[in-house]
């Protein structure tokens, strides 16, 4: 998907809404278990739910993975089954030397069709290009995540003026452009938005940690927002167990309406120029 | 495995060879497409090869997530053919927030029981310790990497006396302890294994880029063994990659021989206090 078409997308429905798809078979609805592949179950449900609502769906790759082969079935047929008007993100945190990058590209881009891939930056430059190498496919790179341990080493200062965040949006923008770069900044550390749009003021930000994690979505849309909106903000678990019962995809639509309905009145409130 | 257990393979086989599984489904030998798996099969003829002169395997994760679920099938049975006096790295490169870390180490550890997970440093403390909660598991944390991008930033200067990769390694090794956490240092790097040295004498290191990406072994040695020998070093391209033809097997033991000699010379030069 492009930039333009992720705008389009974000105008027609009023929402920068992700879902996160952090499918865990031990808190999905009891009766799911009986079905043949619980967790595509679960999601197709979720899916249909919250689709009005959503412009992204973001699959964590971990809770596939630890399910073994089968886990990676289910994956496939929640690719398959997402409309596909709709961005989707692995959140895959990848990233090695050059031909293994380019492998791990061909993973997720040509073997299940995603536009995007989370990223780690550690190994810097050439661990990143080979995700750039694809044609309206994207690297969202991690930047300032939204955990406690995004202190320990992103907000070191680099020299005199700078700290290690901000150097990788800096160095890391002349990789690619704000047509197939975005970046992870976690809504945890919502003052700090300021500091990435002075660095990237175009580029689109994958944002977690609102709801469970706690983030503001109006400090991150103060400080984040700009006329392309530049904000997929991503929610998991608030959306996906607000109920454990028979209502959970209903319960599931409300959280995620009420959540668009919200991003809506930012968007108003915050500059998006494409009304 | 635990940590003299490694130590007792490596006086017994006086290696410190890990052959690394980057099966490449367009470099194995033609004849082998002809059968039903052909990268398992690729791999049980490179494991039988080369078993007696390597103490690890490390299978090159993005290599088998690239063909899908077929390659997960691979990657099965491979791990399932390894003998279990053997050490297996899941080279994977992965790390998230908390939750997801634990989902990615039940994927390594429980369901294709890997002894390690390599895993990166820049979510910090908590992305890493739920890869230390298995007992006789390990994480093999990304310090200093054999690649161009490792001077993008893993080489900045953290404050006046300490550069990133120094950092992640000081802070690190509190998370864990050598029982339970190696580092990855590249080996086109010799010179720094005296400054890895300074922060963490005792833990294993993982060493990539010795053969095709041309680090020097004997530097390795030099700089960064210990009494317990504390290095595996992997080399995978030039020994897999040594035949395009029916004898790549007979050849990958060659190779492999040749670097248990240099390296059985290596433990009486350099210290190893285990013979």
């Amino acid at each position: 998907m492009t930039r333009s078409e992720l705008i389009s997308s974000i105008r027609d429905r009023q929402s920068f809404l992700c879902v996160g798809l952090d499918t865990d078979i031990r808190k999905i609805p009891k009766h799911l278990l009986e079905t043949e592949d619980p967790v595509f179950e679960f999601n197709k449900a979720i899916i249909d739910a919250t689709h009005p609502y959503a412009v992204a769906y973001k699959p964590n790759l971990a809770f596939y993975e630890s399910l073994g082969l089968a886990g990676w079935e289910s994956l496939r047929k929640t690719m398959a089954y997402i409309p596909k008007d709709v961005f989707t993100i692995a959140d895959a945190k990848r990233g090695d030397i050059g031909n293994t990058s380019s492998m791990y590209a061909r993973a997720f881009f040509e073997q299940f069709s995603f536009d995007s891939v989370t990223v780690a930056p550690y190994m810097g430059e050439d661990s990143v290009t080979p995700f750039l190498e694809f044609p309206g496919k994207w690297a969202v790179l991690l930047a300032l995540t939204s955990n406690k341990g995004a202190l320990d080493f992103q907000m070191d200062h680099i020299g005199s003026d700078e700290r290690l965040f901000e150097k990788v949006l800096r160095v890391s923008s002349a990789w690619g452009s704000k047509e197939n770069m975005m970046y992870v900044v976690g809504a945890t550390r919502g003052e700090l938005f300021s500091s990435v749009r002075k660095v990237v003021p175009d580029h689109f930000l994958l944002v977690p940690g609102v709801g469970a994690q706690g983030g503001s979505l109006e400090d991150v849309c103060r400080y984040g927002m700009n006329a392309d909106c530049g904000l997929i903000v991503n929610a998991s678990r608030s959306i996906l167990y607000s109920s454990e019962g028979l209502d959970f995809a209903e319960k599931a639509a409300e959280e995620a309406s009420k959540l668009q309905k919200e991003m809506s009145d930012m968007l108003s409130r915050f500059g998006f120029s494409h009304k």
